[in-house]
């Protein structure tokens, strides 16, 4: 293998770790989200996901998305059984890094299931969204797939990655229906906050942590150097995002809430993602910018609507989603459109509407085909061994229902009567 | 120093710095799954620790390690002075990678002192261990000593790492005996939960991350890339692990038991770490699936013969060490034991039970060679200025009687008479 | 680019991350260090202030600080607007690298605003900070200015980030005044304990590591390898810190103080920061422990003189940073100083007082300058707009009053007639 061949399987390497870490970075986000009797539950039920992800697209998942096909889907490389390609980077680095794609996707998909899914829909979910609906999508658009025929850009995964994980959180937020009590009778909105901010802010920060592998990393080389520019693009966004919620939360009311402020951040992230290879500096803090802002708007607004999206999943990913996968037609530069190789320049560079067309175009197929598979998978998934807990075990928390303990239990008091027991036989503690 | 070296030196000290920061992971590991009263002392002696090992490590424990000696022992390189290799990635940077091992050892080491021991244990049993105990195994198998050249497979440290650390952890939760409370009269088991579980996911997450370092980075190289085939066996070990514990623990308890389930993960990391280069995919799902499994069992019978294990050190690390090490004499793949240059090939692919008997007696003597110099240490130690806090300073908790402060004062009430006592001299927190 | 390039190039993105991952050690630490009613600001703000310097550094810091100009600043390079130079590393890996070290300086700086000053002083201070101190000191030591023209050494900052921050945070501390609480009428002051000391230790060994691209980082090149001399020495410090610190403070108050023990793993690391490339690793110890040992006493003079210092700003890096910087000026060793090719030998070595003298220099210029600079700007701040929040919201907790709702909502009651009130718009919590 050259040496600048293991430079980029090094480099690689690193990336994926970082976004493997961002695993942690969504524990922290979602437990601090969430109540403290679900706390042990949230953060087990990622562990749990990630494993399952793990296996499944090692053994169907990846062969689908990247091995060699039609236009639709991709039909070998299963179990990592392909021919090695001296002049790549290491099979495993590839698969590892892109798995950790697919774990980013799944962690924004349980956005909609949380606080009220039994813990085995993360199981049968987590495997067939890896297998069935997040393969079709990355084959369509980075395989040799229709979309990346057309030219559609979308360099690191705002759709790929982030728009499917907020359809499917969409989808099974609506078909489980809200928390218990967080809607009133009359319709308006409960707050049911989550039960750390600590942890909630130190998840972001390590989810922008692992964006310096998501975004940077998809060059899958440090040949030419180019990773800096887009983990430039990147933290501009971010940074941008951040400070656009906090003003626009400030001025709607009154109160810099933290949370938006959040949402700003990961929203920004979410919208550079597509772009952060296509835009430049400049275009990357108007693009996350305005992320920010709209990931405030869209929270409340699906509030109102009656959805219960406690992580934000639909808000954050899903518009934010869109927005990234439109903004490169409109702001992607000749010049960096060049360097990628992918589709042309956006609408502000004289590029016409071609380029939003077959953006906007890709963002409607994903949403169809992830909207219509979730669905279908959720629906059977109900009618076969039902997606919700008991009211019962809601309102105890899913820690005793479905863990038999609490994650804190110094601080919480089982309710009388509950179903959790110590796992050791007897006695009680000093 | 010739470039493909440089990346070496990149990728060894990226993989020191993943291994340094599983200390984090054991924190909240240990912290998690002790009790709130004892979570600034549990935190605080894990740096203490590692600060001693990096000291003690520098000064001599390096040296007895690596250095040429004999097969029994290495006698050069204290103070890393060393002559310069010109072919070789900087000594520092090795070391650091090293170092890093030494203090993972000890960190499982601690989960049989666990919220019981006296600080200055940590302190002068983390030196000894750094030096006498450490190094002496770490020669055998990795220096130039008689484990190594009769072949012995050990990769990463399942036996190095692993088993001497769960050994020392046994010894010492023997010679301490059981927390206040944990088993009646009649020897039956209490639970005494940990406090966070959120603390102990995520410390799991961190561990596993920080593997990412430990078996890949066991290459020493990034030259050809296979330091991404050890990461891909890594991966689906731990993820393995994590299913068959879940499953294990659910079918017998009922109950999907968090701390079961990061067990097995844990279990499966360590089972891996000595046959991750050494053998296929699918025999490392295999061998992480089964630790995860024995990792279950072996907790319930540890506890059932009243052994208290806070940390599960001898069941994860103990148990899933010893399948681990053997694992390679079962499934080691003649391809792969050419590539790596260690030992013969496994039951399996027609190895016969050679090399399963070389890995059983490398099992054999590090256990020996630690239980004896381990009793004998900790038992000096007890005679000379005991091991234990009193009775009401564990009552009490360590935070309180060996470091005048809560770890939660916002959340505990200091019992009356308590010898804590503020920092500063007068006054009351308003 | 030459392969031996992207080697570097990896290299220093990696440190510009682990630099950045200190933000999340910082968030830890001072969430960690103060109280419940806090954590969410606290928390939140960390992030808000890191977004605030990445788009200032990125528009004028950096150009002020390493654009070519005139001994005094930079002029040029605003937006990173700067001519491709081949043989280096892309200006936008450098650019993150820097940023980094600006984050980690502000955050320093927050140490003295914390519990008490408005959310708006962080946005408004922190954008100046990047812009107006900084980047001057940063250009006098590291750019083309008379510091760096006198030979001072300051190899990755002792002086520039870490006296800087302290310095302004006394300042804040000072022209703040301190907490409700803190001190009594006669002076005497009371114990104000941070609420999680499982964060403070995490945040420190997260710090640690992060210190490992730093110092090591600081070499911005990975081709001789001499970066891993660097994290030697580093470690060996911090190392060193840790023990001092923990026996002093045993001698002065006979306990274990964790927090005074974390002071000595931050101020050793502080401390060697200016010297790391400088001294040997026996030096390394001796400059570690040294600054252990001083922080201790250091916090302990502080608050016996009215300083209320919450996250030891001023005594882990102001003290050890003075004391850092004029380290080399005594160890500082004739074939390190001819490596890095920045000033002379110290005391020891036989260059008499003249490095010493140097360092001294530095260090009043620096200390002046930031102490005159910052005062002016919170000076008119205080006047503008104000710089602290009222009693009755300090008293109430600053998550309440600036942000609309506790970071631990289900931990801590509002008061009764609290102005935060929940985002949504009626109903209760089920």
């Amino acid at each position: 293998m050259a040496v600048s061949l293991s430079v980029d399987a090094v480099w690689v390497m690193l990336c994926a770790i970082l976004v493997i870490f961002m695993q942690a970075g969504f524990v922290l986000l979602e437990t601090g989200s969430t109540r403290m009797k679900n706390a042990g539950h949230v953060a087990g039920k990622q562990l749990l996901s990630f494993s399952v992800a793990a296996l499944a697209f090692w053994a169907v998942g990846y062969g689908f998305t990247f091995g060699e096909g039609n236009t639709w889907i991709g039909l070998e490389g299963f179990f990592l059984k392909l021919p090695t390609d001296p002049k790549s980077i290491p099979l495993e680095v590839s698969f590892l890094f892109q798995l950790s794609f697919v774990a980013v996707s799944l962690a924004i998909a349980w956005g909609g299931f949380a606080e009220r899914a039994k813990l085995s829909v993360y199981v049968i979910f987590g495997a067939l969204y890896t297998v069935l609906i997040y393969p079709a999508v990355g084959h369509w658009v980075w395989g040799a797939g229709w979309l990346h025929e057309l030219g559609k850009q979308d360099f690191a995964g705002s759709t790929v990655v982030h728009l499917q994980g907020a359809v499917a959180a969409f989808v099974a937020t609506v078909m489980l229906g809200p928390r218990i009590g967080k809607f009133n009778k009359n319709g308006t909105p409960n707050l049911l906050p989550g039960h750390n901010q600590v942890y909630t802010v130190l998840g972001v920060l390590i989810i922008w942590l692992g964006w310096f592998g998501f975004n940077p990393g998809s060059t899958l080389t440090a040949k030419d150097g180019f990773f800096g520019f887009v983990a430039l693009t990147t933290n501009l966004a971010a940074a941008a995002g951040s400070l656009t919620a906090l003003v626009t939360v400030r001025v709607m009311t009154g109160k810099a809430d933290v949370t938006m402020m959040l949402n700003g951040v990961l929203a920004a992230l979410v919208a550079i993602t597509a772009s952060c290879a296509f835009v430049e500096p400049w275009a990357a803090v108007v693009i996350g910018g305005v992320a920010g802002s709209l990931a405030v708007f869209a929270a409340y607004s699906f509030e109102r609507k009656g959805i219960d999206d406690p992580i934000y999943a639909c808000s954050v990913h899903g518009v934010a989603g869109i927005w990234g996968t439109l903004s490169t037609g409109i702001f992607a530069s000749p010049r960096l459109v060049e360097k990628v190789g992918i589709g042309g320049p956006g609408l502000l560079y004289g590029g016409g509407l071609k380029q939003l067309g077959v953006q906007a175009l890709g963002v409607t197929a994903a949403l169809l085909y992830v909207a219509v598979v979730s669905f279908v998978i959720l629906w059977v998934m109900k009618k076969a061994i039902g997606l919700r807990v008991t009211e019962e075990e809601e309102v105890m928390g899913l820690d005793l229902s479905e863990h038999g303990a609490y994650g804190y239990p110094e601080q919480l008091q089982p309710p009388k009567g509950a179903i959790g027991e110590p796992l050791a036989d007897t006695g009680t503690e000093s």
